[in-house]
């Protein structure tokens, strides 16, 4: 993939963040990475949407030292570096404060999975990240925020459950490109708004089954997906 | 009706429960059926809803054969069938994962007939189906999933309550037709909202009586019905 | 007032309630009195709202007895024309089906006064009727919801309150004109969703003291209203 | 600056509420100061936003006296000028009923730090004021809503905290500048909103460590602020 077109997809993921309500002012940010040549594309950092075009975008290398532009990157940017550097699958990352899944993270507790919306995309509990030690705060903090949620992948992995939530933060999302992690993070939304009302209706809510998470899950992922043309 | 006539009221169908909200990307399909052909006409799988033409619509048979169309039927093609099969007056099924309707069946809970809003359209609660057994979900999960709304209905009038809550899934709408099923799907997640929010504020709110709901049911349905033109 | 701007106001006052989504497809109606001529006008029922013209709109005499108009009034007509006889200075009756106003009629919940938006329309709480009798559901039932609403409002100046709960049911409002009685209405939807969310952060909620409930009021009412041009 | 373009911020501010769905109808006001010259510039009363133009606000001096103008000034004149008199840092205040934090006022809750979005603006709770005395309410009212609200802050910095929730009425907001206080009361809304499911969700959240919130709020303020270009 020529750069360009990275930095073009780059950009729709962070437009599309926007189209769907996920993103207040410049509470949000999107990455992609071009494999091949170890390069970042990422946001500029507090620059308005109405006002961005592709040759805003950041380029830097996987430790985030930049390439190319004339902006600052996202102040996010040593998160996004550390998951590109971690899990060696995932193409692209995005990062919002949505409504539902910022509360759930807030609230210091993963999204179970209750339902079949969430199997379609999560094999699994959305996860919550321990909450940071005042070291790790006061030190390398954005990085330090990609370390915890790394740590908290221990045993998982990355592209069965696209998406954490970074405790009393807000959720992180992924997926194979910008289209896909910004689609993720769309559907993490969504998911939360869900997860939220079905536990105030009911705390004991049971989730759903591991037979009905596999049959969900592998209906859209995996060699026997069967869903879409 | 020519079959051209209900892969646009279908289309129209699809294109509603867009429009109010109820849909999020492709979570959804409609479809309705032509009696005397003995067709199904229903929403090809994972397709925008921008891109979708009345020629997308694909075409089966009572038992889910294609007839005609070059692409995917909706995943829940089972589902829509069996419903057919088996509720003999409906002229169409629609399947939402909306917001409201789906939290009630993730937490396992019927919508109680609290109001007059729902009087109007569902003749008692809208009930929930059992959890699908391990072995259902492993075999014909779609076709079981029909199988448990079957199921439920044992006993209940579906024109009476047209919608259904699957357990740890989402709600089913049907209807007459295309519109008056994408209709009484609007309408359960009105409902449902307002039960919700009811519930919240008083878990021990009453419910209409049996008196209120009869009256408010037989305004709008039945021979002697006086709501409308 | 000549009844051709009526109509025109009366079809306004419909629309103001699709604008501010207190309606959804056709359930809501609002009606105006001319008490000179002693003529009500009122939408039809079950009319799409895009379809409406003042032309539609139906006339009546303060019995309900159709005067003009080729089209069927809306069916709550026998409760609008019982508040106009019953309450001597209102000039126009609104229903809706409001999501949180209608979700404490249902809860059978009064709307307390918690703040001073409340205040600034309502001089006390928002009461709810009690909950119909069978008889009173199998006989008239429309004059009859119209008999609770007066009956609740024994004791209460129906100005300095305009708006009720019907129990089970959902609100109506009035005013001074069309207008007036869809602000009333907006504005209760807007006072409903905020008691909402204050009960449930603080169920204990203490609501607006009688000095704070008389200062915003007359702030907005009365011979000594200082709000406004 | 010239008067003129203050009188254009301040009209932008009170749109940019509306556009942002902080406002109902009238429900709210913005007003800027320019300090050189002693003058306060402010919404009028009651009028339509739609109709608004930067001729028609009204200018004052620090005491609320109209210098210029031919409307009447937002009946919260009096609170504004007292918060220009008593915090010499600030150049604008908005007030608004907006949702969720008119809900946290309602119920007499300050707003906890409970994420980081709520520490890139807020460096710690938003407090909620004493409620007014009967003789307060009786007396100057508005005036002495400023002063709740002044007392309040003793031994906070009203620019490193740049909003309050005044008990049982709403929030006021302030900033640097117009923009800066519509900016700040925009996001203290989706605070508001974020902290009320948060609560909802676990009534025990922890909120934000010390090392946390110094970290997001210096990382947009003070002499170190990193955010942005």
């Amino acid at each position: 993939m020529l750069l360009k077109d990275l930095r073009t997809e780059v950009l729709e993921a962070n437009l599309e963040l926007v189209k769907r309500g996920l993103v207040l002012y410049t509470f949000g940010n999107a990455s992609g990475v071009d494999r091949e040549q170890g390069l970042v594309v990422i946001k500029p950092s507090g620059v308005d949407y109405d006002d961005l075009r592709p040759e805003h975008m950041v380029v830097t290398d996987l430790n985030g030292k930049i390439v190319d532009g004339d902006l600052k990157p996202s102040s996010d940017l040593d998160t996004h570096t550390l998951l590109y550097r971690e899990f060696a699958e995932i193409g692209a990352v995005v990062h919002t404060h949505s409504e539902f899944a910022t509360s759930f993270a807030q609230a210091g507790m993963e999204i179970p999975a209750l339902g079949t919306t969430h199997a379609d995309y999560f094999y699994g509990p959305v996860p919550v990240t321990a909450v940071l030690s005042d070291q790790a705060i006061g030190g390398a903090y954005v990085h330090e925020t990609g370390v915890a949620i790394v740590k908290r992948f221990e045993g998982i992995d990355p592209m069965a459950i696209p998406a954490v939530l970074v405790a009393g933060h807000a959720p992180f999302a992924w997926g194979k490109d910008a289209h896909d992690a910004a689609h993720n993070a769309v559907v993490l939304e969504a998911v939360a708004k869900m997860a939220y009302k079905t536990l105030l209706l009911n705390p004991e809510a049971d989730g759903v089954s591991q037979a009905l998470l596999d049959r969900h899950y592998f209906r859209k992922h995996g060699a026997k997906a069967t869903y879409g043309q």
